[in-house]
């Protein structure tokens, strides 16, 4: 079985095509990483840069990019419109087929313990690998950035979880930590009073004491003359969509309002789906390996490995 | 560019494991075979062997396959709850990748030929490489089973297509061709009530005036004391399942019984998967490439060819 996750890691350079590019060239030199996507923000002054491999590939890949970004940013000289604290920014890894959250915390700390030791830089955990839950939620970590690094560290409620309790001069601190793909998912309302699109938005999200793990606003789109509940749904498993669409449509009934259609911004993973098709068709013993696909995709790996 | 052929196999022995691995093993030391499932019934008393490859390595692996079969099944000693004409009862070929229907035709001629001279088994063409429009449904050619073959293989419109016009003693006779991705989809029913099942099956399916794609059977599972609708979805894309299980449900309704769970036996395309999803969820707009490990698997093939 090829294990397939993710990492989708933050860079402070979006103004220089030409070092992004030396950093990009260091990951896909690294065997068994599957390169996925680029992208830079010159306003920002950050590249997202998203690849795949397995846990093995992965720890090469990330030493790998801190060595080329060591090379060339300097996070003193540094600013741009995203809020960051570290050259790498922020290392998450997301479980995408035959790996669960548990192998990506594992992998986060060796990951971690590994760049403190070879570049200095300190490291602290967040999302799933958080060492304390104050330090889970990512804004929070990063709150200060770079500027206030020298002071928070030396907090002890922010301590970094490797390296020293002090910024790197140039490439200050990263966070790093295992989380759940998001997904980005639109629920259009046969109205258009918005009062309702924000009363479902309060009922169904975690903040206000509905799904732990769903982030929902009421929103106005004038130019379908409708209104949308807008959500993140931070843990796609904890809290899967055809959950999320029953319960809207549920709390929508008190007004006769029905669910006109639904929506998935950008990309979604399989899983999220597959799922919502297990529910409807009340499926028994589903699992992602009955999907014919899956199995050939499994297999092709299994005999390049073998080749 | 590699050819990939899928073969799905019906083999009348589902009570034997060991019987059914010397099968399963005889098919995976073939050379270029990707082994994928095998699904085992013992109601059914048939066991149903999933594997891929090219046309070289398919001819050779069903040929094994029938070696191995002609070693212990003995058709006149069978009885099983599904119905049946051989020991390998079936032989569908299905097109993937790099293949066209075409081309499974022309294998399913070539394996069909050959077994008929090697083991003297009458081979009728089924499907797409049906000689005539009336031997194209598999049911229809199967109609009778074993124990009416002797008979049918005389009448002029039911001689085989390769191999002598009576059955094989312990063998039968056996259908082979070349098809699209079938699925084969059960749902089970909240009653012991045969009769609802088999009427239910006789609403949904195409041959009484059903859905067109559908061919559907009422049967008893006596383990759990529950009946089920047992079907095969020959075009899930003109008859995708999340009508088929709202049309079963709104049939059972009639008798207040309820649809307590479906099963899918051996693999179901994905795309089949995630119409229901788009369903259950009104998604706008929905494509197989929102997602994500689509994307991946494009990234990997592209990578692949580069190198």
């Amino acid at each position: 079985m090829s294990v397939w996750i993710e990492c989708v890691p933050n860079i402070s350079e979006g103004r220089d095509p030409a070092q992004v590019e030396k950093v990009v060239a260091a990951v896909k030199a690294v065997p068994g990483i599957t390169w996925l996507d680029l992208s830079s923000d010159a306003d920002h002054h950050r590249s997202v840069l998203t690849f795949l491999g397995d846990a093995q590939a992965l720890e090469q890949a990330v030493l790998a990019m801190f060595e080329a970004v060591a090379g060339f940013i300097d996070l003193g000289q540094h600013q741009g419109n995203h809020p960051r604290m570290g050259a790498v920014d922020v290392v998450p890894f997301i479980p995408i087929r035959n790996a669960t959250i548990a192998d990506c915390v594992a992998l986060s700390k060796r990951v971690g313990e590994q760049v403190a030791a070879r570049f200095g830089v300190p490291v602290t955990l967040y999302e799933h690998s958080a060492s304390a839950p104050h330090r889970r939620n990512l804004a929070a970590v990063r709150k200060g950035e770079f500027e206030g690094l020298a002071q928070k560290l030396q907090e002890a409620e922010w301590r970094p979880d490797f390296g020293p309790a002090a910024p790197h001069p140039k490439l200050g601190a990263v966070a790093m930590g295992a989380r759940e793909a998001l997904v980005a998912y639109n629920i259009y309302l046969g109205t258009q009073d918005l009062s309702i699109a924000k009363a479902i938005a309060a009922a169904i999200r975690g903040s206000s004491g509905g799904l732990a793990h769903v982030k929902a606003l009421g929103i106005d789109i004038p130019e379908r003359q409708q209104v949308q509940v807008s959500m993140n749904l931070v843990d796609f498993r904890k809290n899967p969509l055809y959950r999320v669409v029953n319960l809207v449509r549920s709390e929508a009934q008190r007004w006769g309002v029905p669910v006109t259609s639904t929506e998935i911004v950008g990309l979604v993973p399989q899983d999220a789906l597959l799922e919502a098709a297990a529910y409807h068709l009340q499926l028994e013993g589903y699992s992602p390996a009955l999907v014919l696909e899956n199995r050939i995709a499994d297999a092709m790996a299994a005999a390049a490995k073998e080749a």
